[in-house]
């Protein structure tokens, strides 16, 4: 069949506006893309029977695995390696303990055993019993020195560009993010706001009880792991309800972690809602893993609820254009 | 002294415009209401050395004797009291506990003693095993239905104009606004997003642990006092780091409660803060106490400490030119 020259050019010129106005153009078009940016047309038009006031566009998204990698280890707990790596040296009791020992040569599966019980006890050391202060400045000093393993970048410099691009486009459509993980609220607030544009009043995550007190006449927080509150799976709707006070309409997500949250946004909600799982397919540009046993980001049962619910699965590989922020 | 009458009127048109731009109209011209002016002015200056990057600007407000009052008991505890009143009658056996009987009576000093033990032993059976849903219907209703005793009026009704003028200003001066109060955050959720127009989020406030659970098929939190955090004294200052993650640049209270986060804020803080206490002086419009024992309200601590501080004491009868907000 032979175009009218008019209307190849009329479509031509509509394509170049679509890719240029396209809020995603690191997401290849496929179904979760499609749905993602219809979800967020209808919820966000006054004339739709779906319309959200903007005070209920809340957001919520999981870190390790569905904004960054957390592989070869949750990057707090490379963090926290790295911290008893340097210590061990001038403190060699450290290292008469099994746990440390696990974490000194990376081995990561000792630690998450009865309910991560080994990566608590080695976390401890670097995330206790140390000033609030102390703590972020340690956090930084490691964040400018550190190096992924693999990747050989910043840690902070190897977040998900299709993710950021979300983060963009929600907060663009009047939605409020919000970071909702299993990581220290402490340690993610460090650059939370300076990497994903998220305030620190956003950032949901474990959290232990801190300890006031005027220390030679100067206001000094302590922190501990004192009344821990491990913001992950059961907890992360408790977490949400604690710390937003109002139940999400979209949730994103990669793991079992996450399958809790994915519930509580999704099913019963009286607003349209909107669940997506991050599916690690991708071992050639970044890691495959699913079913793995010795891993935060383990994703079995949500993964198998997921077309009862309607939750959209990211096939990264097949799905993501290009998974990288690029270097800052 | 005749005016000349070219300088009459320019001083009459200056003074409406006063009047007319004056954002704070129902506070009196006082030192306070001056020194707050001149710092939100400095501070969102981007030409002044002090100038406060907007993420910086957050401002902490107290609740209870602060926003509104909190007598003759504080209103979150009148609801609790409301609630045994009701239920006692068909469950006899509540009555039995003196905890209770007091609660029946309003009779605060048993329930305050002992940090608060026995108060929390009759909040327990309106605020604990019940969904949150069904919490939030229950504070609905009693605010619907409540009347206070002395004011005749809804409780969610009696804020103080003076203060909402300053929320006003503030958020109009890329200010954010958090409550941090010892009351329940979510008793609190319910109305401060309709009534001060402060987003569910930025509400810190007493918590108790909530469960997640799928009671056939349908997400269901429900509420507990399990690990409750009581968001008070020494409590305030680690709430803030826990919820907001950032230090204030304003503070604002009204009793010993405030004392902690009055000195978190402003001592030795990198960026120029302010602190102002609201101090109760009139029995005849509102209420006169400060020094009194059996109170939530008790200021004494941080009223000596002020001068030396620099917090601003406000004295209600003196400085403010009306209380309450108009009826809605």
């Amino acid at each position: 069949m032979a175009w009218p020259r008019r209307s190849f050019i009329t479509c031509m010129i509509a394509a170049t506006a679509d890719m240029r106005d396209d809020p995603l153009p690191s997401w290849n078009d496929c179904a979760a893309k499609r749905a993602m940016l219809a979800f967020v047309a209808r919820v966000t038009d006054t004339a739709s029977p779906d319309f959200i006031p903007a005070p209920e566009r809340i957001a919520v998204f999981d870190n390790d695995g569905t904004l960054w990698p957390e592989n070869p280890v949750p990057f707090q707990a490379a963090f926290g390696f790295d911290e008893l790596r340097r210590r061990a040296a001038a403190e060699p009791a450290l290292a008469e303990s099994t746990m440390v020992q696990a974490a000194l040569t990376g081995d990561l599966a000792p630690l998450l055993a009865d309910g991560y019980a080994g990566l608590r006890e080695v976390i401890a050391h670097s995330h206790a019993d140390i000033t609030t202060d102390a703590f972020r400045q340690s956090v930084e000093a490691w964040l400018a020195a550190a190096r992924h393993p693999r990747f050989g970048r910043r840690y902070d410099d190897l977040t998900y560009q299709p993710m950021q691009e979300v983060l963009r486009m929600l907060e663009g459509s009047g939605f409020k993010n919000f970071i909702v993980s299993g990581g220290g609220a402490d340690f993610m607030r460090v650059w939370v706001e300076r990497v994903y544009g998220i305030p620190h009043e956003r950032v949901v995550g474990s959290t232990g009880q801190t300890s006031f007190e005027l220390r030679d006449g100067v206001p000094i927080l302590t922190k501990s792991l004192e009344g821990l509150f491990v913001n992950d799976k059961h907890a992360k709707p408790a977490g949400i309800h604690q710390f937003i006070g109002r139940r999400p309409v979209m949730c994103y997500g990669n793991s079992d972690g996450d399958h809790a949250m994915l519930q509580y946004t999704t099913i019963g909600n009286p607003r349209p809602s909107f669940g997506l799982i991050v599916h690690h397919t991708d071992g050639a540009r970044e890691y495959a893993y699913d079913a793995v046993t010795a891993s935060t980001g383990r994703l079995v049962a949500a993964l198998a609820e997921a077309p009862e619910r309607g939750w959209h699965v990211v096939d990264m590989k097949q799905d993501w254009n290009t998974v990288f922020s690029p270097e800052r």
